[in-house]
């Protein structure tokens, strides 16, 4: 903790006097009492991000699905389950921040009808509908006075072409691709930032070098469009 | 991890010379590449259950699912994903165990037909067809010699009464009852011993507290059938 103070007090104060409001994490859709539909994002690259942010100099919100790890030590950290309650969490911040970045690996759907209590188990085929959850990133984007927006995709398939074409659909500044066949449990990561100006890789290594690369990535580019 | 050891050493040794299999942790059924079904269950109680029989000097076989959290030292780990890939870990080690521990909440259904890839997103309703998962305990207590078997109920409603019935449907000498609404994301809980002699309730405590507890009554169990 001591030397995470003296790296954070080395780095460049890119972001001083911004606002960032980051989201991490899976979120969880509950099926029943005690089952639900999530991913397998762990939290880390969100996390890492957060903690990027601060030793940036910003003040970082965090909201946060459910992780099994502790979080970053930044200015305030909301803790959520579902994709409805981030979406509340990020609306009642958004109009405060400077910048948002979308790490959180939303669940695209919520199951229809959840049950109180646990589904007993039988022999039986079940059916579960899902309904699809709202986008809180295109809701954030498509605001009058939107912030800066950082979008993630994290695809298993035409990595760079799916992750500019969401970029284009939610007209976001800066998208951050990930091969999630190779991300999710993994510690070191290749990013590419896909931006106005073209692609951008960040090599191999793990997700704090990652989240730093990234995050002095939006603060040049915030700060050319905000001199 | 040094005053761990010490703990251990003071522990009476009532598991001396005993291999004990524990299940602990969530499963995890893949809907596609990023999305699955899984549960709420942390892995706390399960890997604490590992701990307190290892330090109860039973060699400890643990096999998890997908959680957060770091692993008790035990001597041997064994990470899995899906209910059937725990189902395989457990049947390639029962024949060695003299105890069996489930503490795992594995995923009761399945997937029928995962994708590979990543399913996009669209407006539309996704209906997902689940068929039931092996019950792993119910696998072990009817083999011919199984070891002697410990269940977990998580119920969310009429919880000693279902803890009873799932006792006697899987001939368990002894079912551990919690109250799932109240255990999960809690690091106290209240434990029900279900056993041929009646009903013990474990006072609420912490989980490493409760796990001593339930090992200590498992040894008497075990070494009152076994002099």
């Amino acid at each position: 903790a001591i030397l995470d103070g003296v790296d954070a007090y080395l780095q460049p104060k890119s972001l001083r006097g911004l606002r960032v409001l980051v989201t991490a994490g899976p979120t969880y859709e509950a099926i029943d009492a005690v089952r639900g539909i999530t991913n397998r994002s762990s939290g880390k690259m969100g996390y890492a991000v957060a903690k990027a942010a601060a030793a940036a100099g910003a003040r970082v919100s965090l909201v946060t699905g459910p992780t099994g790890i502790p979080g970053p030590a930044v200015a305030e950290t909301v803790a959520v389950t579902s994709a409805q309650q981030m979406l509340e969490a990020v609306e009642a911040r958004v109009d405060e921040a400077d910048i948002f970045i979308a790490v959180a690996a939303v669940a695209d759907y919520y199951v229809l009808n959840p049950s109180e209590n646990k589904i007993k188990k039988d022999a039986h085929i079940l059916t579960l509908e899902l309904a699809p959850n709202p986008d809180i990133l295109a809701n954030v984007s498509s605001l009058d006075k939107p912030p800066f927006c950082v979008g993630f995709a994290a695809e298993s398939e035409n990595l760079e072409e799916y992750a500019e074409l969401k970029r284009k659909r939610k007209h976001l500044p800066l998208i951050v691709a990930n091969d999630a066949t190779k991300a999710i449990g993994s510690d070191e990561v290749e990013l590419v930032l896909l931006d106005d100006a073209g692609r951008h890789v960040l090599a191999l290594a793990d997700k704090a070098t990652q989240a730093r690369r990234l995050v002095e990535h939006v603060a040049r580019l915030y700060n050319a469009n905000n001199p």
